[in-house]
């Protein structure tokens, strides 16, 4: 087959929620020109990635065809859709593409690493299009918790491609632009022939809430509190962080912002001109001095994270401020899937200060996704040929797909790897590429199945045990086997301590043990570590990781 | 002060949801005649006990007083009660006592531990009593999502304590004894001076549900589902077991149970007479023989752990049977915080099967436990004098003195370790006791801050280096260091392999080394330290835990 096809591949993003990636290619098969729909990041977590910093999609496969890319788009200045562009730029190259706003924080990624922040492009929004090889993509305005969102208007010689990005219906989302029914109808008037849509929210049946109808709760829960107000939300979210600054100064109490990225955001934002009018703020000293009544913080760390301003305040104290009875932490946001505990720790340690806390409230916090009703609303109003429903789990874009077929359009479950040809009248899967999750780890990255983090899952399930033995020139042992242990109890059954027992035992079977064992490192170490799993097994109960240390001392 | 004093001790339980242990005492200050009431456990994490199996609190100070403890008195068989009796019944020696089903479940335990089954009493419920030293005991039934639970009626020279355990208000549970206004207005009606009440929902402010609630949408959702119908939900809530198999037996089906916990329950329930109209059961085996939708299983794993039935199920063929496309999957429970990604994970696994799931749908599942309103009512029907908060994490306990407080009862927020007076007109704080939990790995108990599961946690966060150095008689090296890694990144900024790295500086620095650093270990192995982690910092950008051993020829 020899002539064009219009293919889809997601590396990241179709199949779990986070670490968006997705590539459009058109052209003869294996020499398709290349589009990359964000690049973004997600993050590790003690169950399956202990010590992991970071976790990127694998674009191995981009990166073995980097010279059939002609562009990269970023829709939305969220980590998990931008957050990668500065890790992967010198493995891609290509030119990347964003609204104002969302250039600003790739830029600050870019110069964080030193790459030229010149290689972020900034679009201007539909009906102004960019040409990359085969593609023209417009960026349209959408609503979502960001400002400047976009979905995407990816034209090809083989029809019109609608790719969402994240995003909700919102005809006041308070900062930036309303979701326009009329620009999407028209956009949808022309003919669309796939629609690639955010499935996050899929399970949500009720309709969705403007980000502005939080605006009123808040503005009634600070203006009636005593002590210090403290509200936390995803510092990205602008409009929100706006809602909680005016509701603080309409209450009379000075505003002051605490944690990084809660200021770099609302920088970015008023460097950008999405942000015009935020109140005016005091720094955490001025604050600090201030009678508490007259004090609103907004601050990052809504998920609990342990280094954010949040979990230091509830530790005690932070940037010269503690908290105490009377004052109230406001969580203006929803705890991801996951977070839990993090956040619940840091609950009660408020409760401990007594500080009253209010989480999970909805009045104070709206999703910035769309529910199942409003992406019935945007299938409806693109008329799409085909769906492909992406941002989800597995659980998700099966809904989705559901969703789709309710509406008579033809819908393709493609997790991250299914390539997916676009051309004829109906989706199919073209090829199964390797994906996977990268890891960043220190400054180093490596794929998520090289064994690194599975070793360190063991070491903390079953702890770690470290033979030592000395062998002769004529193989036989020079002393006895030593052995130091990290992560296991210090005494077992016995009552003897557990290296002692442990090196009985091993000096017992080096005694037992006969030249053709002695002589041979691998049939000794495998040995060594038998008798070692055994002899904790017998006295603690366990079976600890072994690393077997054999030293021979040379002729 | 040489007057007896009523006390009150939480070992577990008050602080965190879990692992409830109580102490009430009376008599002379020090020399106090001591009953326990309950004796649970709570469940590792990897985030904070990775590689633990099971959490118990720690009894030390019970354990030293021994011969003043004139019982253990179990309200209900959770885990999270009577967990621990088994695993401290040597430490402990008194008599526990619990209501049938209650002892049921204890007896099992302790004979897997080859203790006397006989150490477990039977008790009759209210108004009959069991004296226990000073103390008379009842054990009036209360409503929850086990059988047979018992609030305690606790007499003492100094007055009445109700200790609810947990419990919520309803009318019409299913299995077992409704909430009897009358009986516990009359139990009230006598005078109550302390109330211990359950504080685990204390944050729901809407009206609780009756286990009865979910019988009708059960048996409609069974109903009208094609394929094979599996649901999980707590092995010990057999009110909703019998629910569900009633549902299918009334949809025609063949019900099958699986998993140990859910058989070992049912067990129970029937020996003990609580139950007696169960639906008749089918093996597996036979259940994989029939049409499927002809069968009804009832699993465990509601959780998604791991090794459960529900899990094994996501992952594939379990028990000879397969869940395949068209199946549903019902979580007639809910996600207990922390637990989210297990339960996340076996429903994207389910997705990929093409089963069908239903999660986190209020009208299949209700809670076992007291809303604000029930609590309300509780403070109403016993008007104690003090309420003491008992059962829930710092935020729940903090907000049930505030009911308190709102109903004109002297409360106090007593955590694990408070020692409260409880003799006067008001609670008071009499004495800090060291409390924490004891963590069961494999076969050995230690304390949680012992370190060996610190150890853990950094091996898994940061790595492991070990470093072997051999020295001869003259504190001269023999050969190079020699370095192994477990869970680093093999190679990093030099492209070279780390250990090799490694080993070179060490080597380096080992050739710079004096004699007074070669010939004193400690000088030598915290040197040897310090350059691993310098050189593993400025290689992969992480420094590791390291483990030294230095061998030293003997001349």
């Amino acid at each position: 087959m020899s002539s064009e096809r219009l293919i889809y591949l997601p590396l990241g993003g179709a199949g779990e929620v986070g670490m968006n990636a997705y590539v459009y290619g058109y052209g003869k098969p294996g020499k398709e020109r290349l589009i990359l729909v964000d690049l973004g990041l997600t993050f590790p977590d003690m169950d399956n990635s202990p010590g992991v910093d970071l976790i990127l999609p694998d674009i191995s496969w981009l990166e073995a065809r980097r010279n059939q890319l002609d562009g990269i788009f970023i829709t939305h200045a969220h980590e998990d859709h931008v957050g990668a562009v500065a890790h992967y730029y010198d493995r891609l190259g290509a030119p990347i593409h964003a609204r104002a706003f969302t250039a600003n924080i790739a830029r600050g990624k870019m110069a964080e690493f030193g790459h030229p922040e010149t290689a972020v492009r900034i679009a201007s929004p539909w009906p102004e299009t960019v040409t990359a090889g085969p593609f023209t993509v417009g960026f349209v305005p959408i609503s979502h918790s960001i400002p400047e969102s976009s979905g995407l208007v990816i034209d090809t010689p083989d029809g019109r491609i609608v790719h969402t990005g994240d995003f909700k219906i919102d005809l006041t989302p308070g900062v930036g632009e309303p979701f326009d029914h009329d620009l999407w109808a028209s956009i949808g008037a022309a003919g669309v022939k796939v629609l690639a849509c955010d499935s996050t929210n899929v399970f949500s049946h009720h309709e969705g809430r403007s980000e502005s109808s939080v605006a009123q709760p808040i503005t009634d829960l600070v203006a009636d509190r005593p002590g210090m107000v403290v509200a936390t939300t995803f510092a990205s979210n602008v409009a929100r962080v706006k809602t909680l600054a005016e509701a603080g100064a309409r209450a009379g109490r000075s505003v002051c912002l605490m944690g990084r990225a809660m200021r770099r955001m609302i920088e970015a934002a008023v460097e950008s001109g999405v942000l015009t009018d935020f109140p005016r703020t005091v720094t955490p000293e001025e604050a600090a001095n201030m009678p508490r009544e007259n004090v609103m913080l907004i601050v990052t760390g809504s998920q609990g994270e342990r280094r954010a301003a949040s979990a230091q305040l509830a530790n005690g104290k932070y940037n010269g401020i503690t908290m105490k009875e009377g004052d109230t932490f406001l969580f203006s946001s929803k705890t991801i899937p996951g977070n839990e505990r993090g956040v619940i720790r840091i609950i009660n340690q408020f409760s401990e200060l007594g500080v009253d806390v209010i989480e999970g409230d909805d009045r104070y916090h709206v999703s910035g996704h769309a529910n199942w009703p409003d992406l019935d609303t945007i299938h409806k109003l693109l008329k799409p040929q085909m769906l492909i429903p992406m941002h989800g789990e597995h659980r998700h874009l099966r809904e989705h797909v559901k969703l789709a077929r309710a509406n008579r359009i033809e819908g393709i479950l493609a997790v991250n790897g299914m390539m997916i040809d676009l051309s004829g009248n109906a989706p199919k899967v073209a090829e199964y590429v390797e994906t996977g999750r990268t890891y960043l780890d220190g400054s180093v990255k490596y794929g998520a199945l090289d064994g690194v983090v599975r070793d360190r899952i063991r070491m903390a399930l079953n702890g770690h045990v470290m033979i030592n033995v000395i062998l002769d020139e004529e193989d036989e042992p020079l002393g006895e086997p030593w052995v130091e242990t990290m992560g296991l109890a210090g005494t077992g059954r016995s009552n003897a301590p557990l290296v002692d027992v442990l090196e009985e035992d091993l000096a017992q079977f080096m005694g037992r043990a006969g030249n053709k064992v002695l002589g041979d490192d691998d049939k000794l170490e495998e040995g060594l570590r038998r008798v070692a799993r055994q002899s904790a097994q017998n006295e603690i109960g366990k079976r600890p990781e072994v690393t077997v240390v054999i030293s021979r001392l040379a002729d």
